[in-house]
């Protein structure tokens, strides 16, 4: 079987050494992903010096371009940040605007760099905004050319209000444990099959922009 | 090549047969999915009586169930939604709460009735809440078993505020018409990949949650 | 003391005489407003006949006006919604819609009949999504005209996946006590406040609109 | 008339001198403010060495106590923030999450510190995201501490897809300029109410957590 290479982005706001309970739960995929003969690389974004701004390099000092080229090797991209205030962190947002300097390049069909590559995320807090932090994070990665497969996220939240994190609520809750197998499942399936058989539709052009009575004729 | 159907949720708030401004942009992807083999089929749900509710038949009148027999046809699931207060509509937050009752069905792999399709969206609006109306909706969708492309989603909305819908306005707009190229073909793309090669990897039953350690020896 | 009164909209799916969780939170609410001298009516939205659209009278059997027309006669207005899909209901959603029929109206200042209300609101769901729920609602509302106090809303979530709800899970949980609370006496004191002192500046009409410079002279 | 002095937190990814659209929107609501008696003050987030975290001092060259003290000087705080990827930016992320060790004070009322501090917003992007950067942002204040007024915030967005920002192309957009002119107004009117009439009650403690039956006692 093809080998397979996951990358996961941790947007905890700690920096290593600190326990992060995002990247507990991350390990729970890559558990999954070992038994799926899939690598996997965690990288923890906030022990790199990634400046602010929406190119791929910002100069001086920026380690952004270390990581956008890990990115560019991994078959699946794994979001995997903490809730804060109801949204992905500041770190996982700091991550999707550097990923649009990737709308300035093309490979040879025309396509953004993240084409062919299934993303995932994975989402912890002690309390709500899973879902607002999921969606938001796969649509971004839709645009920047990700696909997606079904269940492709796994979170543990607590419930209302300020309470214990993941790691100390114990790792043992069943929907986490059924939904991280089921997304590492999932986007390995869809990773094998954009392996064998990726897109290879162009973008259409800003220039060659132009309605279906029009195209007809060229599209094909 | 196989046929493809696709069967477009408008869910505008007019009843037929007031113009809808949803339904003309997603008239544009069906002019694409006709030049790609790809049938396509418009419903519009205020035309039915679906009534409140999060199970498949609500009994007493309820039409979801005609809606929901033509969705499980589909190869592709288009949701199309006009914004209101910068979310999607009433009609697009009803027909998620009643697609929660297919959470209640498995297939003989285990699997939710909305695995092995293909999902995308269309929002129009006058202004703001494309992304929001969007991203919530594929989100969702995901959980209920479909897939989703690279730049699964087109829209039109116009500057903030008031303002023309997206007849009057928008129906030249190069970005538009750009993603409604896009979202079309890679709809058609990944439906086509899994129609070949459908996900069969069964959803883990509840009572079978368990973690990697102590499912190694069972999931293969 | 002036007496104030406050409408709950309950925009629970289910009808009455149905069980609804997300009276039983509102309900705690009205506890603390019977203690400060505020009176309080519970409606709930599904047993009326409220039509899709974005007037105040659709016609033709829409019960929407009566329910309008005690909204108008609320000092505080309490949005109460279970959570679906990660956000406020399609109920919720509907009132929404139909509170932009309110846009037509102004009273003798230019204002619109929003204005000079105090908005709340409550939030139940067996997980995640009151912070969605509550943020889009809250600020709906504050362009209809409805003011905000800190800590205007409470709310009930278990932790991640499906689970009990609200009133199964006991009713005692520390957080929602407490922002219940916190809801209701923050709600008074504004709605105290307003009634003393209301907002009479009023809404700049479409034709008044221009910048600083030119306003200068006409402004006050 | 007392004098009020309103904080600007401008969010832009971008430090100075760079140009930012968000800074020249912000500047016409301090064109009002100007009128209305109230000075500003703008604070370029990016300019300051904020380190990521949750509390009020990250220690080891944080400069967030520096912005942190002017907030608390502030009778209006305004968040302005550009639009990246449909939501507010990683900068106004950032700051909302280290607002995060305000929750740690309490004054002698037992309040949070951004008690009795009104709050609104100024957004700007070249599309899309408006509604979703604006609910969050006024939120997540609420929970802090500030109440809202009515038409709390300011927005310019152009229509789908990539093109020209706020200075290029907003700067005489009606709907614009008519909000700028509404927030500002009523910004300062409750600000004014505010300060003549402070939230006194206390935020009820952890350990004082009750229910309205065995509260009744003492809660007068």
């Amino acid at each position: 079987m093809t080998q397979l290479h996951a990358v996961f982005l941790n947007c905890t706001l700690k920096r290593s050494p600190a326990e992060s309970n995002t990247e507990a739960l991350s390990n729970k995929v890559v558990e999954w992903f070992d038994l799926l003969d899939v690598t996997s690389e965690m990288i923890r974004v906030t022990d790199y010096n990634v400046l602010s701004g929406v190119s791929s390099d910002e100069g001086d000092g920026d380690e952004w371009p270390l990581i956008l080229d890990r990115i560019k090797q991994a078959d699946i991209l794994v979001i995997a940040t903490p809730i804060w205030f109801g949204l992905r962190s500041s770190i996982a947002q700091l991550v999707m605007e550097r990923l649009d300097g990737t709308y300035a390049e093309r490979n040879e069909y025309g396509q953004f760099p993240l084409y062919n590559k299934v993303a995932g995320v994975v989402v912890t807090g002690n309390e709500d905004g899973a879902h607002a932090a999921a969606e938001s994070t796969l649509f971004n990665l839709t645009h920047l050319g990700c696909a997606i497969p079904p269940n492709a996220d796994t979170y543990w939240v607590g419930d209302a209000g300020p309470g214990p994190s993941y790691i100390e609520a114990g790792q043992d809750h069943p929907y986490t444990i059924r939904t991280t197998r089921w997304m590492a499942t999932n986007l390995v399936t869809l990773a094998r099959m954009l392996k064998a058989s990726p897109f290879t539709d162009p973008i259409p052009a800003v220039d060659g922009d132009h309605a279906p009575g029009a195209a007809a004729s060229t599209m094909n």
